[in-house]
């Protein structure tokens, strides 16, 4: 399991929008998004760059943190 | 044009939804959705119960306010 954090999430549509930008990246599964903390867990079937998921969320308009 | 204030909305996908919901109610156009007020502006082009408008947007998690 994987740990990021996130800011710019307000609500459960921004959580459904995270949920649904890594379900669409292959190998990236069993996403879940705490809204509270910004913290997106999710596992990867393989090798999976970082920054694959980052550029996912930016694309969406919220903030991946370091 | 009618106004209706609705709270609840934190985000732009708030704005979107409420749109979307007030767009499928027949005989009503040129919705207008401001998130800072959470003023909902919008026309009716025949009588349309403020009821209908208001269920609308309860049915999608918001609250409209009298």
């Amino acid at each position: 399991m994987k740990t990021i954090k996130v800011s710019g999430m307000s609500c459960g549509h921004c959580v459904a929008s995270v949920t649904k930008a890594l379900e669409e990246i292959d190998r990236v599964c069993d996403i879940s998004v705490d809204l509270a903390s910004g913290l997106v867990q999710y596992k990867t079937t393989a090798d999976v760059d970082t920054s694959v998921i980052k550029n996912a969320i930016l694309k969406i308009g919220f903030t991946p943190e370091d």
